[in-house]
């Protein structure tokens, strides 16, 4: 197992003091097992608080958008797990400066439900909160039955605006609509080429043969819809954004964001030639892309692939996207 | 071979033409063949140039760091090989605001070559040239020939001094005095798991067995000094640092800036789990971190693997560290 790190059961627990070591001055966990992850500086009174949840092993999904002008707090899982509805709950709790709080995760079956049971626990005590489920993996499942679809890496964009949103001082129920516009707006999908191997299991979770791709592939190794010979970098990003412009239905004129996330062991210099045919696939169709995000945003441990995020922009989504932000692993100073 | 490229023969040039298109508002190119990297914006006159070289595969080294309060430009190779001496002296030549140019760079022969032949050839115009060689991999050569050691991710923590001490205004000589203290002060070692593939030989270059590490090794792929089984996250930091504490003599009260350093394909939890061990030990010595930089700064393709870099702090590099900078791939914006 090529990896680093102490005892596998270890693993998740070791990652959150090298957190809190290396960001002690912007992060701080507000309990003792470390897994409610908070700003260190304190939110104005009257803001919406805005938090997440899931499983470890998506760095920097999802603890690393805890900042100013992002996430207010997020609990942390154990390595692909979702965490605890009672620590959800303390995350919640953190997070609330009197607006009510947001909840803005992806759609995971353990999160759902967990982040069902925090928040009518904390509504006994008069905390106003809102879900918003993150569902941007459009191979997830067909578009008749889009409220099954996961959350990947789209989710970063819709932290972006919702914190954004947040930090405008609007109430709860616009910042929620901020988040579901974005949601709405946007679409993802993951190249897989190689697997990824977890701690405690030791050995490679699922198999892709030498010469193949898995397209649509999930963040947890959930199968693709189909398994192909590897695709040229220009043929794999055709396949993606015809697939993601059936229910866009860009055209001319309009402005997107556009996120090249990689999933853990594709080097940036293949985000890069796969940028490269994104920007000409739009540029050729009068489609403007707008501040690209190239990079890893949300992994899966050491896997080889990449996923594809566009989102169709209107002057407010602009806005919430140029707004500046400050996390351990987001920054945008206004550039 | 498990990459995202078109035509091997075209990885770079695809990969330029990414870059162009991704951050065409902060860089530009300077010739047709897109080997010659600018930031986009002007450099007040007077103010020192800096410019570096290398091979590309290593991403964000070089070309990343180009940018607002680091480098003024970066002459690109092919992967693993040094860009021509003519597209050294262009770029060179391009980066000379009035003050000279400082050229840093990491000891390799072929970019040493190059560099001495473009730097003869602007001092027939005028141009006034400093050459300041990285070499912070300590387990490249012993101590005795240290002037053979390679460059490896501390060129990171010297370009950010060096363009810091370039934005004082400060004059050539003493630009290249502070590039040479930061370069003094540090120290580096990498820890390879897995092997690269170049997309142009399509197989890994060398072979590191299933249950062993190697370190020492270089982000060529240059062999380490020892192949072990692998080691706990906590032995390999504390091997790593013993050795590099050999040769800083770190005490306690003593301030250092941390590198630890992804090599491509390790996942940002293991590097989170690596700097917990180092901050453990050098705190329990009453040694100081500061600013820590974790994450991929200087990697080989896909290589699984780490790098640790530390360098010892006074005043006048904490100064320069603390500078605001603002490139792709690099951001302080003082938190």
């Amino acid at each position: 197992m090529k990896k680093f790190f102490n005892n596998p059961s270890d693993y998740v627990k070791d990652m959150c003091e090298g957190i809190e070591y290396a960001f002690g001055g912007q992060l701080r966990f507000a309990d003792r097992e470390k897994r409610v992850l908070l700003r260190a500086s304190h939110a104005p009174k009257g803001k919406v608080g805005i938090v997440t949840a899931g499983g470890s092993g998506h760095l920097p999904v999802f603890l690393g958008y805890v900042g100013a002008g992002m996430l207010d707090g997020c609990t942390i899982g154990n390595i692909f797990a979702s965490p605890s509805a009672q620590k959800m709950e303390e995350t919640i709790r953190a997070c609330d400066f009197g607006a009510g709080v947001l909840c803005l995760y992806g759609n995971y079956g353990g999160d759902r439900m967990n982040f069902e049971m925090a928040c009518e626990s904390v509504g006994f005590d008069g905390i106003e909160t809102r879900q918003v489920l993150v569902r941007d993996d459009i191979f997830s499942s067909p578009q008749e039955t889009a409220e099954k679809r996961r959350g990947v890496a789209g989710m970063v964009f819709a932290f972006k605006v919702a914190g954004a949103a947040a930090d405008q001082m609007l109430p709860l129920a616009s910042v929620a609509a901020a988040a579901e516009k974005a949601l709405r707006n946007m679409r993802s999908i993951g190249v897989a080429l190689s697997p990824c191997i977890l701690p405690e299991v030791g050995k490679p979770s699922f198999i892709i043969a030498d010469d193949e791709m898995e397209i649509g592939m999930g963040i947890h190794g959930e199968p693709g819809i189909q398994t192909c010979k590897i695709l040229s970098a220009e043929e794999t990003i055709q396949t993606l954004l015809e697939k993601i412009n059936e229910e866009l239905c860009l055209g001319e004129g309009d402005e997107v964001a556009v996120m090249l996330n990689g999933l853990g062991a594709t080097p940036m210099e293949e985000l890069l030639i796969l940028y490269r045919s994104a920007f000409k696939w739009l540029m050729s169709r009068g489609i403007k892309p707008f501040m690209p995000h190239i990079g890893e945003f949300a992994t899966s441990m050491e896997m080889a692939g990449a996923s594809l995020t566009v989102m169709k922009l209107d002057e407010e989504l602009k806005t919430y996207l140029r707004a500046p932000a400050c996390t351990p692993f987001y920054t945008n100073v206004n550039k």
